[in-house]
């Protein structure tokens, strides 16, 4: 069992995968402007709408912001690697997977992959050890971007990158220390775009298996951007190059 | 008195302005690897370093996460707009400046102030009210980039964008809806960089004193970034086209 709290993520889970949902739970008095949106999709779906107690809500959701309206969903559903290499066949424009090295902070997976969905990359690789993972803080902080991308989770990352390599998509990591700038390297290719650890960076075993590692240029003091706005500016400027043909 | 938690934030307020730090507390026991470089400046600088209870060290900060060390400061050091306008008189590269018309959550804050320094912006303007403010929380999460760029508060956003505006700068503000796309807009000018409210957006007021207003196409299912990863794709956008010249 999974929750899913505040109201935008759950409105973003009945509008992409409404099966999914066993029970919405919603503070009783609580008067939220797109309840109506909720409470519709659930009388046509045949989804259970509970009005609770907001102790209650509170007690399910330690430690979290739920706007006193809470979905229960049975899990969230990775997608698997084999799944995603069909998944990705036959694609006409250029594909943009990205892989996150032990991402360990919930806000900056949740934003990353908010970003991702928002420039239109195809899916988001995760290991299953020491990584963030999909949970109830990630699905509110994501305000249910999840639901719209896959999320592929692998036990072993260099494996992965290998078996998309072998699919014809580039490796490009990325590193402050790497010497070729996202704004020389040519994006318009089908790639997986590999974002480090926020202490560590990229490790070793997946250093190896990129065929470019490509850095952000620092204009400034300040020698590294936090891993989420770095995921931001290397997929804007991945749509900006390939916008033009 | 303002208290600035985390090693890295402390190393970072001593090399940009030791004269500002009263004393340091370490917790008793502590090994921090860049524990050397703090005591060194602090001898150098006569600044007392106190060895204290942990429990003492949480009781000053509560709900931050301060990893055992902690820089007393008396106050932040804003910069006044007046000595800001002084400050960015001739220049000789284009000028970019980030003004935040009512950001209201702490870590949005201190990761634009980061991704800022690193993209090289001259300074950012921010409300009195209604608004974040440097806080510990802030000084914290920007890693101590506060101590890097002029930080501007003004009691009225409007007016202080036209003052910038009749010094020649221009005021092009962000916003979904507009139709002027960032890649197409030409960033080769002086100008103030708008990004407003996590949910309200800009404000009218402010809108009116904007030259421009540029959009971040949409290239998913999610219609929005959040502000900090938008003010890095922006600033990222800036840096590339001036690049060139």
């Amino acid at each position: 069992m999974l929750t899913v709290p505040g109201i935008r993520a759950i409105i973003e889970v009945l509008r992409a995968n409404p099966s999914q949902v066993k029970e919405i739970w919603i503070a009783k008095g609580k008067r939220l402007s797109r309840l109506e949106e909720v409470i519709s999709i659930c009388e046509r779906e045949g989804i259970p709408v509970y009005f609770k107690n907001p102790k209650d809500i509170s007690l399910l959701l330690p430690n979290i912001t739920h706007q006193g309206a809470v979905a229960i969903i049975s899990e969230f559903k990775y997608v698997s690697l084999d799944e995603f290499l069909k998944k990705i066949e036959g694609q006409d424009s250029y594909l943009t997977v990205i892989a996150l090295d032990h991402i360990t902070d919930e806000g900056n997976f949740a934003s990353i992959i908010r970003t991702a969905v928002f420039f239109g990359a195809k899916g988001i690789i995760i290991p299953k050890k020491r990584s963030v993972s999909v949970s109830s803080q990630v699905l509110k902080r994501s305000s249910g971007a999840c639901f719209y991308i896959p999320i592929v989770r692998v036990t072993n990352m260099a494996q992965a990158l290998e078996k998309l390599s072998k699919k014809g998509l580039w490796i490009v990591g990325t590193s402050p220390e790497a010497n070729v700038s996202l704004y020389k390297f040519d994006w318009n290719r089908d790639l997986v775009l590999v974002l480090g650890n926020e202490q560590k960076g990229i490790g070793h075993s997946v250093q190896k298996v990129c065929h470019e590692i490509v850095n952000i240029p620092i204009f400034g003091a300040i020698d590294s951007l936090n891993v989420a706005v770095s995921a931001g500016v290397f997929l804007s400027e991945i749509v900006r190059q390939r916008q033009k043909n």
